[in-house]
Order: structure tokens, then C-alpha cells, then sequence
């Protein structure tokens, strides 16, 4: 690292010097009550849109805000004046945009605050605090997203302020809408595929493994929900008439769904697990060195033994398996007291998670087909499909993962680690399928930063090592190959 | 019969002849709108009552009003001065009170009439009216129970103009509270027990096998009732983040509720056929001579196989086998849409319909047992228990039952059946625990009276063949041993 010693740590100690300015400019924008789920809050968020503009615009970024029909886009880019378009690396200074062309996705929008009650403060009136813990910035989106976003606009103004220019081919993407469904998200992307078209993107909205260990998240699972009924006699028949002559769908229902899994907890479906990759020996190490702590993950939700696969260890039920599970389920008399009916029909609202290269459709018709093979005399069954997206695994073979990884294992006090994510990022799905790039999830938050509910906070460690972080990956991904 | 015929064909004769006045006073009856669950219609409910006793007196029966804290009941006597207590066939004339002392029992109060505008007819203006199938009687209780009631009422009347006297000692014992759950009954029985005791109950509030099969209902299904809940975690979990490594207490329900019935249908309870028993030969040949038509039965109500237990008959099914069903189920996520819960708690309602001397506790206990011996790690169970009734069977070895039936025979045009019920008819029980006796279930009602529906009616033959059929079974049963 010796040759690059002089491009990054000037860089770090800027960051380090100028935290205090850092933190008082993401307190004003935590001052924005930009809540998109209400529209009460549409011209705060507008507010927030345009704060951004003027950050990215500080900082040499070709920024704009992008009217769309709910909240507004704020795209910048930086360096593709002075790169040819391959974005390969042919040598020269940090400043010429070697290195791959990078887009940052972040959203300025927070969730809504009630109940209001619980904040121990105004949650648009941020402070750093005092805790046991250390340092806190307690406000709504101080976490989800607003410090995760600015931590890497910090990084690029520190690099500026020392380099007088980013190191490579920058896209801005930030969006508005993110926690209310993202309805102008696709069609946006769509329509300006060309302009957003870079070779990796990164998004930082996701947590530190735990305080000592960062993360890249290289896979999300996928997911295919559907919601059947079974359908039996004409009407709800009284259980003395007919009870043990008349089929009952309820009791169907509970058969199909318990023969869905066998003794070990594995899915029965054939072909369930067509396209599930083993771990690698690298992965696997990585995730046994995390020594995860399942007992304290069930713990804390009331639970103690992992009900998963048996032949699994719990990262792996959660990271790197599919599951399936019931989501709802209703039928019959469901009130108050007793009534000996026999219903007509039973419900279920179930879904998959997937891993690997899942076929999301597949599984769908396995499932349909299981379900009628099954089925007995006198019931029908109808289904409604919900959901369904493939699992995400990023190309971790790409060097820029690897580069990443090691730009983050030299910041925090142990090696970054690639994880997974038992749900789906929609974000990082979108990026593939509309844009073909992988993204780099990578983010600062923690456990316990209460995103979603009151007394939000972002610990100040979370947000100064982000910085740094960033800076690191900064002049991992844009370093020359063979200096060093 | 040769020696009854002087006794039991003046009295068929009088029937006849004097339907059309018995008719008219079932539609002077039916006119009351005795509504027992709306207060609006307590008066009439009570002039229903006084109704009957003056009915009672015309035939010299010692009838009153008995107040209750709801709808009235009525209760007379009659025989009791001129019999001894023992009422054993001593021999006599027919007015003298031989043979068991019977105790009538039905119920003066009528369902709603809602929805009023699918009547063709004012409920409470009766007519007769000429349909398809024959004379029918068109009002709100004709068959349910006013007409029912009556054809006891009229065959005394009869017995009376023809003899003076009825045959022998006999309790009447109306309640005008059972379409509404029969609040007052149980505790009137008990503080009446001693001056309702007798050999025997006729109830005449159920129907005929067929329009040409005539049935004595004499085993009714008990009934265990519970309710159950599942609970796993301490909160709803997020299925991405929890789907694979948490326990869903719907997927528990639903392989407790599929364990308890085998491949052939049975309930796999340690203990539950305990006190099940066959059916003699007797019984199964007088089921096999009704030629059920379980295809109609089942098309009635969309079926077509019935779904029991693959090696017993249909009637079996529903007569004389438990059974065992969900009558409700709920948990997670019901509403519109798709919701990625995995559920803290699952919710179940079951009953089970038993027979012969089956042990409501015991299959209680038994159940319980089976959830808490199958519960995995971290879920625990609460239970609820609603209701428990131990199966009635009377004693058809007594020879009333067998008098009563081939009476039945003589008036219909083919023989007689001891049938079952599914469901459970109270009342039954209540006579058997309180008052130490077996109940005789007959009644004439028709599967298409559309009784508790708009257009209710009763047919016109069966309020005459039924009126007869009391006739025949009063002089059967009081019928000197020695004669004939």
C-alpha cells in the first residue's frame, strides 16, 4: 500500500479534521421532514431534493433534480468528461477516472414519525447525544437513509477538498419514494437506462454484520408468494349433518401444507431445490469466522432453537437456503365462542424465499402442481400469484468485490465479511434487470439504530468510519493495479 | 290386534273426521306470533302458552302457566290420580292408566321470520295451501314446532272423544324458550324434577327417514368442543429475515391438525375409539333396508364421496361413527394483498362428534395429550375448551321402543327405522341426566319444510299421519300385555 499511502491518507485525516462540518451538515438535512408516504410533506421532500443538488453541486457534480409524477430523482455525474467511456484503467493521475464507473444510490426520504409519543425528541429537531454507547445523531432518517447517503457524499468532498477532483466516473442516483413503494422508481430507470448505465453501483442502506465486523451483501433472496383456496362444499354445512361424511377443505389445507416439508425441513416440492448452490469453502470459512450468535437472533424475538433444515447452520437457513412459510391463514368460524360448522372453503397466503438461481415461475408451478396432484375428491382449488422475483448473488469474482472487501477490513477492527440477506433489496433487483450492473451493498447502520420507529438514531462511529469507509473504497476501486 | 282394533280404529276414525277442525286450531296456533329471541313478541310468546293450556283443560288435563324468568312453560297432567306410581301393566280397562307413565315434551316459541320479503305469505296468517306434492300448511312454525306439537295434542283429543279418557298417565310439558337457546330449561328440570319424572319421553320436534319411512331417532352424536392456540415467537417476525431459522406455529397447526386422522380416515387419538360401538345386526340391516341416498345427500350440498372412513357406510358415517373437524382457523396475515409475516401465533377451533359411551373428558384429555407431546421446540399451546356432551343411545331394548315402532309401521307405508342423528338434539340429554329417562324422538317433519327459513310449511299428511300415528303409538304402549 506504500505508493497509495499518499493519495488515501490525506484524504482520511481530511475526513477526520472536518467530522464537525460533516455532522452539522447532516443535521440540517435531517431537518427536512421529508416524509413521501405523506403528502402533507411533498414540497419538504422537493426541499430535500434540492439540498441535495446544491451538496452534489459544492462538490463539482453536474447535478439536477428530475421531476417525475410523485417525488423528484436528483441525478449528478462527475468525471465523464475526462474518461473514455470504457472507464478502463490506462493509467494516470486519481483524478482522470481510472477505475470503474461507480453510481451511489441513496433516498432522502424518511418514514413517517408516529407514534410521536415515544420520541424523546422533536424527530426533525436533530441532536448528537450523549449515550452509554457513544456518540448518537438521534433523528428520523438519521440511519434509514439520510446519514447512510451522506456518509458517501462526505467521503467524495474530502477527496475533492484534497485532490481538487473524484477519482473516477461518479454517477448520483438518489430518490425520493423509497419508503413509499418506490412507484416512479422503474419507469424512471426505464426511461433513462442510458444515463444511469455504469458498471457497478453502490447502495448504502444496509447494516454493519455487527459493531466490529462490516459487510457487503452479495446475496438477497427472492421471493414467490401466492395465496390459494381450497374450495369444498356449496355452503357451510353443520358438523352433526354432515361432519364425518362431507369433506372439510380446512383439514385438506393443513394436510397439503404439512406434507410441504419432510422430517428434516426440507421443502417437498420436486425440483424445489433445482438451482441451489452449495456454499464455497471461502464462504463458508467467512461465515463460521462471524461466529454468529443465533441464540441471542432468536433470543431476542423469544425463540432458542433454530427450525430450519437440520443438516444447516443457522446463517445458512437465514442466508444462503430457501424457505417456505405460511403467511396467513383463515377459514370457518373465527369469532367469539363456538359454532359446529363445517366450511365451504379454507385460506392460505404462503410464499418462498429463494436462493441461488431459483426459478421463481418454476417453483410457482411446482407449487400449483403439488397442490392439484393432491387434491381430493370434491375440492377445487383456485390460486392468485402475488409476488415473485428471483434471488440476487453478485458477481463476487468481479476484483472490484474483492477490492471492496479488503478497503473495508483495513477501517473497521476485524475483516469484512460477505452476507447474505434472508429478504429482498428491490433496488439491487432493479439494478440488474433494467441496468445489468451487480451493486456493492454496503452500509454503517446497526441493530439497534430503531429505523422505522421512534428515537431513531445513527451512531456518530457509524457515520465517521463510514466516511472513511468510502474513502477507502474510493481509492481501492479507482487505484491503480500495479502501484502498490 | 284382533282385540285392540275395537279400541285404536274408533279413534283412527275420529282422526279423520276431524281433521279439518284440528286444522283449524293449528292456524288459530300458528297465528301467535310467539318469536321467543325478539322481546318485542313476549306477550305473544305468552299468549301462546295460555294458548295451549286452554287447549290442555278442554281434554281434562290439569294444565298451568308456569312462569320462568323468560318465556313461560306449561305443564299438565293427567292419569295420575287413578294409577298407581309404579304405572306397570296391571291390567284394566284403557282409561285406568296402564302402561308407562309418558311425559310429551314441545316447544310453543318460532324462529324469526327475517328476511320477511322472501315469504310468499304474511308468516303469521297461515293457509293451507295445494302444491305439487299435496296439501301443505304455510306459516312460521308449522313444522317447527307448532304442527308437530299438535299432532300429540290432536290424538288425544281424539282418544279422548272416542274413550272419555286418555289411556293412561301422561305429562305434558311445553317450553316456549328453544329457538333461543332454552335458557330457563335445564334449571326449571331441576327444580321440578320430581313433577316431571316419568317412564318415558316422546318428543316429537324431528322427521321422518322419508315421505314413506317413519323414524325414531334413539342415538344422537355428543359433542367435544376447543379451542387452541399455537404460540412461537414473542412478536410477528419478518419472513426475509427470520423465514428458514424461525418456527411458524401455522405450519405446527396445520401437521398437528393432519396427524390427527390416517389414510383411511380415522382419528388417531391413543384411546378416542374407546366406547365406540358396532352396530348390531339388526340395526345394520334395518340401514341397509333404507337405501340412503347418500349421492343425493352429498350432490345437495356440492359433494359427491363421502369422505370418512374409507370401510364404513355413509349412514355410519353420520349416525353411528365419531368424527372430528376444524371448525375455524386463523393466524398471520388475512387481509387483501400480500404481507411477508411469519406469524407469532396460530388459532384453531375443533370439535369432535362422538357416539356410544365415549368420554367427552377422556377424548379431551386425549387431545390435549397428542398437541402437547407434538409441540416443538419454543411454541406453547393454550387451550379453551367450549363445549362437551357425551352421545345419547337409548335404550332400545326396552319394549316401548319396539311398541312404538311397529305402531309407526302400521301407518306408514313402509316400516319403521331406529335412526341416528349426527348433530345433538339437548333436550334428549337433559331427560336422560335430570330426569333419569330415555327420550323417544319422533316427529313427521320433511327435509323440504324450510323450517328456521322463509316459506316454512309442514304437509298436510304429515299433520294427519301423524296425529295417527300418536294414536297408534298410545294405544301400543298402554295396550294391555295379554291382549291380542
Amino acid at each position: 500500500m506504500c505508493a497509495d499511502a499518499t493519495r488515501l491518507e490525506p484524504v482520511l485525516a481530511r475526513i477526520d479534521a472536518a467530522l464537525p462540518e460533516a455532522t452539522g451538515r447532516l443535521l440540517e438535512f435531517l431537518r427536512i421532514p421529508s416524509i413521501s408516504t405523506d403528502p402533507a410533506y411533498k414540497d419538504d421532500c422537493t426541499r430535500a431534493a434540492e439540498w441535495l443538488v446544491t451538496q452534489l453541486r459544492a462538490l463539482g457534480i453536474d447535478a439536477t433534480i428530475r421531476p417525475t409524477s410523485g417525488h423528484p430523482m436528483v441525478v449528478g455525474h462527475v468525471g465523464s468528461d475526462t474518461v473514455n467511456d470504457t472507464g478502463s484503467d490506462t493509467g494516470g493521475d486519481p483524478g482522470d477516472g481510472r477505475g470503474p464507473h461507480l453510481l451511489f444510490y441513496g433516498h432522502y426520504d424518511v418514514q413517517p414519525v408516529d407514534p410521536l409519543d415515544l420520541w424523546d425528541r422533536d424527530p426533525f429537531e436533530p441532536a448528537v447525544e450523549d449515550t452509554a454507547k457513544g456518540q448518537v445523531i438521534r433523528a428520523r432518517g438519521a440511519s434509514d437513509d439520510k446519514g447512510q447517503l451522506m456518509t458517501f457524499v462526505e467521503a467524495c468532498r474530502a477527496w475533492k477538498d484534497v485532490h481538487a477532483s473524484l477519482p473516477g466516473r461518479i454517477t448520483f442516483f438518489f430518490e425520493g419514494e423509497e419508503e413509499s413503494g418506490s412507484p416512479s422508481l422503474v419507469p424512471f430507470m426505464r426511461e433513462n437506462a442510458a444515463e444511469l448505465n455504469a458498471d457497478i453501483a453502490l447502495i448504502c442502506d444496509t447494516g454493519l454484520f455487527d459493531s466490529a465486523v462490516p459487510a457487503i451483501t452479495t446475496r438477497l433472496r427472492g421471493l414467490v408468494g401466492l395465496e390459494f383456496t381450497i374450495h369444498a362444499a356449496s355452503r357451510d354445512l353443520h358438523s352433526g349433518m354432515y361432519g364425518g361424511i362431507a369433506i372439510n377443505p380446512i383439514r385438506v389445507m393443513a394436510r397439503l401444507i404439512s406434507g410441504l416439508h419432510d422430517a428434516q425441513g426440507r421443502v417437498t416440492l420436486p425440483g424445489f431445490y433445482d438451482g441451489v448452490p452449495e456454499l464455497s469453502d471461502e464462504i463458508r470459512a467467512q461465515w463460521q469466522g462471524l461466529h454468529f450468535d443465533h441464540e441471542r437472533y432468536l433470543a431476542d424475538v423469544g425463540l432458542s432453537v433454530p427450525a430450519g433444515e437440520s443438516d444447516r447452520t443457522p446463517l445458512e437457513m437465514i442466508w444462503s437456503r430457501p424457505s417456505c412459510d405460511v403467511n396467513g391463514i383463515w377459514g370457518g368460524y373465527t369469532g367469539d365462542g363456538f359454532k359446529t360448522v363445517l366450511p365451504a372453503e379454507a385460506h392460505c397466503k404462503l410464499s418462498f424465499r429463494l436462493v441461488g438461481s431459483q426459478d421463481p415461475q418454476a417453483i410457482h408451478d411446482s407449487f400449483v402442481k403439488y397442490v392439484k396432484d393432491n387434491l381430493p375428491a370434491d375440492c377445487t382449488v383456485t390460486f392468485h400469484a402475488d409476488k415473485g422475483s428471483p434471488a440476487a448473488q453478485m458477481a463476487t469474482d468481479d476484483p472490484a468485490f474483492e477490492k471492496a472487501r479488503q478497503a473495508l477490513s483495513d477501517e473497521w477492527p476485524r475483516p469484512a465479511a460477505y452476507v447474505g440477506c434472508g429478504g429482498s433489496i428491490p433496488i439491487a433487483g432493479y439494478f440488474k434487470d433494467i441496468l445489468g450492473m451487480d451493486a456493492m451493498l454496503i452500509g454503517f447502520g446497526k441493530d439497534d439504530d430503531q429505523i422505522h420507529s421512534p428515537n431513531e438514531k445513527y451512531d456518530m462511529e457509524s457515520f465517521h468510519k463510514g466516511i472513511r469507509s468510502w474513502a477507502r473504497i474510493l481509492d481501492a476501486l479507482t487505484r491503480p493495479e500495479d502501484a502498490g
